[in-house]
């Protein structure tokens, strides 16, 4: 935490993340790791905050005050009411993942969609600028990967989701880019991101998010899950010579940007992405123990 | 912090300390050694909450939760009014240093007292019950020694100060053997306390709490002040024979107090004791250099 690796002192900032559930975060080894790499004299930490209790966590975050807060599920969208501004993203997205101070202002930012962005082009070396892309799911993290591959430049964005409605709330984000499509539009895509839980550790139902038989190789499908280490799509997606990956690197870049937006520096990314892959890594092998 | 040193996670128990200035609090040293040592999953952060915002605090306490929390100047009388309970002695005195949650409720503590007495009994080897004492100050420190002396069996209380309506209210804590008197008191006390910040580090007002000419080898002079690590009228006094010590050990074992308020156990008294004279003995020698 501390500059020398001191335990939190009396001049240490504090920034935290709320949820519900919270204890199975990765956020304070991300952040925690940041910091320390960077030499900086904060802490993170992480509160479980109930659904109906999101303002009086903001309130929390003013009157103590902390630096910065993370933000996810139930309160990613319900936090908009308590803050004093939006990001142009969060405010298209209404959702917000990460508050920051401006002066004395809160405001919401959404880092999720500048993360998968990231992810594809530093860790997969996937430029989504003019590529035909296929989101599956119509939830939040759907949401912000639509608006941001639009935004990336992609040639169309095609959403998949068992709920048509909800589908098209989604791909409207990409403007005339964003269509409503099935399964017969995998075929054709160069890059296919799952932003359903499907396939992730605990997750109630079971199944596929993708139909792997409809892959091919040249592809890439980018698993927003990133617990297990290895998803069953990706495992069977790379039998099919898809270049699979599972979204890890996307937790770590939306991170990055959060991390910069508290503290005004550039994030250690590399720390970062050790400190979440080792933290897995541990809690995969304590699971088969 | 947690059980195997590792940064605070997802999992981890968040207690604070509030006040205002904070930043040299020994308090987050204290806890977060106290935590390690127990090998409890619980980090200590400081926060610094100007004297109108002590309300916001203990909101933000109720919101997040904090699982418990220290409470240092300006702060130790205005809490009060945000709490749902006290403990008798902290009704008492008015004063509150620790909040802890009895069930769903907040209930406001006062430790100071009887980390006097502890360290008087721990480490200085010296037994109040029966003892006339002397206490010079009439703040809340000093009103927190003077009822802790009483309730401890002290024979007679004596409150040295410049003010003497502050004085009457402070030897009221201690009931019929309280009483207000002047230097006089102390040839004939086995006890003298310094209760003011006479002698402090950085405090405006130089000079000394006591005239140690007035004082004579088999007495017992208790220092509330611990910075620096030496006190100028410890220093004076031991060289006339007198038992001085500075009042580390009344921090540690109010500190050890609220320890076992949040967390039901023993507090590891050593490891904070440590704790605070490795900071102290580094904060003096950085300012030496």
């Amino acid at each position: 935490m501390t500059v020398d690796g001191r335990l939190p002192a009396g001049t240490t900032a504090v920034a935290a993340v709320v949820g519900d559930p919270i204890r199975h975060s990765l956020s304070p080894e991300l952040f925690n790791a940041a910091f320390q790499r960077c030499g900086l004299d904060w802490v993170f930490t992480a509160f479980e905050v109930p659904a109906p209790r999101i303002g009086d966590a903001v309130a929390a975050m003013r009157a103590l005050p902390l630096r910065g807060l993370s933000v996810t599920m139930p309160h990613k969208a319900s936090v908009v009411a308590h803050l004093d501004g939006l990001s142009p993203v969060a405010a298209r997205l209404g959702a917000v993942n990460c508050i920051a101070w401006e002066s004395d202002r809160l405001v919401g930012h959404s880092t999720d969609g500048a993360g998968l962005i990231d992810a594809l082009r530093l860790d997969v070396g996937f430029e989504p600028e003019g590529a035909r892309c296929v989101v599956v799911g119509a939830g939040g993290a759907a949401r912000a990967a639509v608006a941001a591959l639009a935004d990336a430049g992609a040639r169309r964005v095609v959403v998949v989701n068992r709920t048509a409605a909800r589908a098209r709330v989604a791909a409207g984000l990409a403007g005339d880019r964003g269509m409503v499509g099935t399964s017969g539009a995998f075929a054709d895509a160069e890059l296919i991101v799952n932003a359903t839980p499907l396939g992730m550790h605990g997750s109630a139902p079971a199944g596929m998010p993708v139909d792997v038989a409809l892959l091919s190789p040249g592809q890439v499908l980018f698993d927003m899950v990133y617990d297990p280490p290895v998803t069953p799509v990706v495992a069977a997606a790379r039998e099919q010579g898809v270049d699979a990956v599972v979204g890890i690197g996307m937790l770590v870049h939306q991170a990055a940007h959060a991390f910069s937006l508290w503290t005004g520096e550039a994030a250690p990314v590399e720390a970062m992405s050790l400190a979440a892959t080792t933290e897995l890594a541990r809690r995969h092998d304590a699971r088969a123990e």
